[in-house]
This record gives structure tokens, C-alpha cells and sequence, in this order.
């Protein structure tokens, strides 16, 4: 089982500080009922449920288009931009079209753990720079690819959650995003900058993206409404060249027969175009905020001397570092024994050994009090274990 | 552009008949609005607007297994089965999953022209067999086997639309499908059935599937709601030996981070559990029905002679072969003068010229005042070309 995406799958009652998914509060119903229904009086119907462009859902493309211009006063166009079936799809279809087995890709450790799991099973292999509360660390990125080069390797891409990543709610600092752009040019890579996350932000100004530093070359930067509207729709999108674009797009590889969920799509256009959207996501901010409070406020509380974590300035995950005379392994087993279950650090790591003393706590899914109840919990067992 | 998926491209007041689209008013626009207003009033919304199990929608899985055991008497659980985002999706899904570059697939001449597509992008070296009317000529198969043998080259899969085939409208005999079969265990290849039209079907019993005859070894299934319900939700499924199920839903290459459209296909589960399907499909097995005998009736009053066509049992195509000194491509630039645009047949075949004197017709798309006008007007200028 997948436990990362089927929460309902845990035992009744538990408390799943494991699921990256927003807490059922947290999604517009009545917000997406309204604008579909409006959808079903109107013309659209039809057309929403037929087959749609390639290139996904254009209302939703000139929209997304208009707000990075708008917003990040990026020089974009709708042929820079196509509709996925949301982020981690993306990351697979840019994987296929990118690499062939054998082919070498970059990666934070830690770093998102189903892209590890689509790289690999890629046949792709991993390299990995360590990151610290600024990102990746340059000179182990450097040292990496001049030891690549020395034997003739040229990896195909670093892939990134640049903001608030996952596990770890780590921003990659301007400086390193431009420091990260050199080498790539350098070494002929590519980014996939996964940026799923970047609205859900508590307070000051984001780096500019990858995409705008280096000016699209070279870049592909993946956005979702999964975490500011709804998982369940599946929709994303795709920022990158027009050329990269049109070449996806008349592509038989990625070719989807129809395009990205054209009814998904029509409703996520018509909820953008109301400007529910933006209200909903100003919203969802103070909301995750507020959880996020919590939450650090309850690890404070709780957590005995020697564990530390991170503080996230948004996204949906703290990472913690135990003790080394603790485990994350014991740790879970003796968690999951009073039902509460978080993600051991193991997966977010091609060496799994990295991880054996680190987990990751999302406070995006479960009910408030659980969340205090849970770290509590946690705290507990890790000062039992550390006795 | 691609015509195949965006009819709305093409000139307004033009006759699309080659849009492999279903008509505006086949659209149960009704029914799914019903089914959508309960499941927003119900305490399904939540669920179905988060994230879900990747094998997806539980409740269609069960149904859809049930629906195969009763009608077709398979031995298949819900491990047999798993949602995808539409049969095309399905494909690229497959092609990843089996293949690497290089490697060599077997195909009909002609065949399905996105496969076709897709195939190629994946690097996939295409041997492909005729077809007549019942399907791929056996003899032509073997004697492309040997000759891969004697090469030691073994294929990958073969991949056939076995029920009214795009583009040609006709079935694969029970015969040719026993001998696909055989010749699939000798020569280690697998079977990918894309069986999207076969609720379509205007008359009789069509012969046991791939899936059935072989009792599920190394045959990939797929269906899909595309044809019968709504395209624009983007919901198909994959009958499969169980172990390969549980691979693929295991599997990063394949992951959709929280399965294929819970949104949609929630609300088509709903649709399905509520008993609307299957008496849509009976319905619209009439009105296509309707549509083909009109599409039948006009080429015969209108074809000259020298013009010959399929009769398909069932489907959305009819294809035609014109005479020898008449070229598609001179067909279709006449065409296009008056706003008549078709599939022109070159598409559809691994060696262009193959299919220099073919076209293929959609019925499902256009009014059918357009349609007999549509199949007039081609009657009319194949008869000056011959002239």
C-alpha cells in the first residue's frame, strides 16, 4: 500500500502525520459545486466532456499564463505553458521524454520520494548532493558533476522541489538557484523545478524560479491546483520553452488522446476565472499557517533536548533529526503501536542509511487536536528511547 | 494540430468526418449531472477531491469486475483491474512498462494511428502485418516472426484493436485470435488488446476477447468510458494477470501520485452503480447504429463504382478504398475546397503509401444531415477524379 496517497487505508482512529494530503476542511466543495453546476446550465457541458486540445484546457493555460506575467512579470506566452494530470505525472513524463535507462539525473537527499521511485524505475541512475536550511550544497553539487565528467558522464537533469521542499519545508536560496543555473550550463543539464508548493507561502518573498533566473533555458517547472484546490482533480501544468512545449504536445510519448483531463480542467478554468481561486488560496495560507503554528509550537513543547528540526516558511512538512542513539525504525514501530504513523526518512534517501535517524512530519491532513496529540505522542517515545 | 482530438480546430460550418468523437447529443450530460449534484450533497465530495489509492476507484474496480465476470463468465477478482486515465493514456503506459528502445512491436497494417504515434516516440522499431476482413492475415504474421527469429530478434507485443478496429471497423475472428495466441506463446510475445468500441456493437456476439481466450496470460486489456459516456473525464481501465496489477500500481514509472482521476472517475463509479450506463449504452448503440446505416446507405447511393468500403457490425468507422487511379491526398485537397475534411489513410500505416488510396470516415461526430452531405460530396469528386 501506498501509504503516502491513501491515508483512508491506516487504521481507523490513527493519526496519519505521514499524509501529504490538505485536511478534508481545507477543500472549496461548496466553492467547486457552484462553479459546476454553472458549468452543467451553460453550453460548456459538451464540450467539457468531450475530447479537448492536446495542450489541455485553454482558458486554464491563458490564465496561468497572465498570472506569472502578472505575478513574477515572467515573459511568457500561452505556448509556454500545456495542462497535466497533475505534478508527479509531469515528473514521469518529463523522465520518459528526457532519459533512457542508464542515463545519470541529480537529486537533493533528501529528496521527494516518488520521484526517487520514477527515476528508478527509469532505470535512471541517482546522484545525490546533500542539502542544508539553504538548499543543496553547491560544492558537493560541483564535486558530483566534475567527478561525472572525468568519466565522460553528462547527467540529463536535477530535479528539485525548490520551495518548501519535500521532506524537509527547505527553500533553495536565490543564490544557490543561480549558483545551480551555472553549472548547469556548464555541464549541460537540465531543471525540473517541481513547485507544487510555492502558494502556500506564511510570509515573506520567494527566490524567483528557476524558470525566470535562467530566463526558461533549459527549464521545466511544474505547478499543481493539488495542494491550493484539490488533489482529487489531477490537474498541474507545465512551464518551459515553446519549443519544449509544442514538442510535448505533438508528441506520441506523452500523448494523452484528448489532453489532460479536458472536464477536470474545464472546472479548475471556470474556478480560477471566477477568482475564486486566488481568494481560496489567500485563504488556505493562514489555514496551513495555523497548522504549522501548531505544530511547532507542540515540537517545542514536547521534544527533548537533542531533537531538531526545521521551520518552514510554508508547504506542508517539518523534518525532524533524531538523537543518533535513536532510530527512526524503533521509533515508528513503537509509534505505530499507540496508532500514530509518520514517514521515516529511509525513503527520502537513495541510501536509505542517510535516513535512519530523520522523519517527516506533514501537518497538513489531520485534525488539529491530533496533530498536538501526535507530536506529543512522538515526543514521548523519543524521550523513552533516548533513556 | 491534431485534428484526431479537436474537431473545434477545424472551420466553423465544416463537416469533420474525421472526428472519432462522440456527437454532441450523445452525451448524457443529464445523467452525469444528477449523479454529480448527489455526490456533492452526499459525503462522497471529500474523498473524491483528494487523493486516492493509485490501483483507483475502488467501487469502479468492483464494478467493472463484476461486469466482466458476469458477461464474459472471466475468473477475475479486483486485483485483475486497475483505472487509468483513458485507453490511449493506457497505451503510452503499457509501451513504457514493457519496452525499451530499440525493441521491436507488431502491429496491423493499418492500424490505430495514436498507438502508431506512440510507438514511434518510444523509439520502437514497428513490423506490422495486413489485415482483411477478419483481421490480421495469420500467414503474413508467422512469416514476420520467423523472420525476427532468424534474426534472434524477439518481439515485445503485439497490439491490435481487435473490435471494430480504428480505422477499419472490422473484428478479429475468434480463429485469428487463437492463432495470435499460439503464435504469441511460441514466439514469447506479449498481447495488448485495446478494446474501446466493443460496447458499441449494433448486432450479434462478438468473439471472445484475448483476455478470455488465453485466460489473462501476457494479454493487457483495455477498455475505456470514452466512447461510451464522456471522453472529457478521462477514465479507462486495465484487465490484467494479477501480479502485473499489483507491478504496475506498485511501480514509480507508472505512478500518478494518488491514482487515475478520482474526481472523474468517482463520479463515473457513481454513474455506473446507479444502473445509468448500461442502459446509456443500449441507447446509444441504437443512435450509432442509426448513424452507421446512414453512413452506408449514403456511400452506396453516392460512391461511383470502383469505390469499395467496410461494413462495420459496430464502432465509429467505416474505410474506404478507392480506386487506383484516384489518390487520398488529391481527395483530400478537393475535400477541403468545400469544407469537407476526412482521415486520409496514410496515417494509419507504418509505410505511408500504403495507405495513398484509403480514407477513414467517423460517423459518431457530425449531424447526420452533414454526414449524407459530407459522404455526397466525396461521392461527387471521387467521380471527377476518376473522370
Amino acid at each position: 500500500m501506498n501509504l503516502e496517497s491513501a491515508p483512508q487505508g491506516v487504521v481507523a482512529g490513527s493519526i496519519p502525520l505521514f499524509a501529504g494530503h490538505p485536511a478534508r476542511e481545507l477543500l472549496p466543495i461548496d466553492g467547486l459545486r457552484r462553479v459546476m453546476s454553472a458549468a452543467w446550465e451553460g453550453s460548456d457541458a459538451a464540450r467539457m466532456l468531450n475530447y479537448g486540445d492536446e495542450q489541455g484546457n485553454r482558458q486554464l493555460i491563458e490564465f496561468l499564463a497572465a498570472r506569472l506575467r502578472r505575478r513574477e512579470r515572467l515573459d511568457i506566452s500561452r505556448d509556454n505553458l500545456m495542462i497535466i494530470g497533475g505534478s508527479t505525472g509531469g515528473v514521469g513524463m518529463l523522465t520518459q521524454h528526457l532519459t533512457v535507462p542508464g542515463d545519470v539525473v541529480l537529486v537533493d537527499a533528501p529528496s521527494y520520494r516518488d520521484a526517487l521511485h520514477i527515476f528508478r524505475d527509469h532505470q535512471l541512475e541517482l546522484r545525490a548532493a546533500p542539502i542544508d536550511d539553504e538548499g543543496i550544497v553547491i560544492d558537493e553539487l560541483e564535486r558530483i558533476l566534475q567527478q561525472l565528467a572525468a568519466s565522460g558522464v553528462a547527467p540529463r537533469f536535477y530535479y528539485v522541489v525548490p520551495n518548501f521542499q519535500n521532506p524537509t519545508g527547505i527553500t533553495l536560496s536565490r543564490e544557490r538557484r543561480e549558483a545551480v543555473i551555472a553549472l548547469s550550463r556548464a555541464y549541460g543539464f537540465a531543471i525540473i523545478e517541481d513547485d507544487v508548493y510555492s502558494d502556500i507561502r506564511f510570509g515573506g518573498a520567494l527566490p524567483a524560479s528557476f524558470f525566470a533566473l535562467a530566463r526558461g533555458q533549459n527549464v521545466f517547472r511544474l505547478g499543481s491546483f493539488s495542494k491550493t484546490l484539490a488533489p482529487g482533480l489531477r490537474v498541474g501544468w507545465l512551464v518551459a520553452e515553446a519549443r519544449r512545449i509544442a514538442g510535448f504536445v505533438g508528441s506520441g510519448m506523452l500523448r494523452m488522446g484528448g489532453g489532460a483531463n479536458p472536464f477536470s480542467a474545464a472546472v479548475v478554468a471556470d474556478y480560477c476565472g471566477s477568482g475564486a481561486w486566488e481568494a481560496h488560496v489567500e485563504w488556505l495560507r493562514g489555514q496551513y499557517q495555523k497548522r504549522r503554528d501548531l505544530a511547532l509550537a507542540a515540537l517545542k513543547a514536547s521534544m527533548p533536548a537533542g531533537v531538531t528540526w526545521t521551520r518552514p516558511q510554508g508547504g506542508y512538512f517539518i523534518w525532524l533529526r533524531l538523537p543518533s542513539s535513536v532510530h527512526a525504525d524503533e521509533l515508528e514501530a513503537r509509534a505505530q503501536e499507540g496508532n500514530v504513523y509518520f514517514a521515516s526518512g529511509k525513503g527520502f534517501y537513495i541510501h536509505p542509511a542517510a535516513g535512519a535517524h530523520h522523519l517527516r512530519l506533514s501537518f497538513s491532513y489531520v485534525p488539529l487536536p491530533d496533530l498536538q496529540a501526535g507530536i506529543d505522542a512522538l515526543g514521548r517515545l523519543i524521550a523513552q528511547l533516548m533513556a
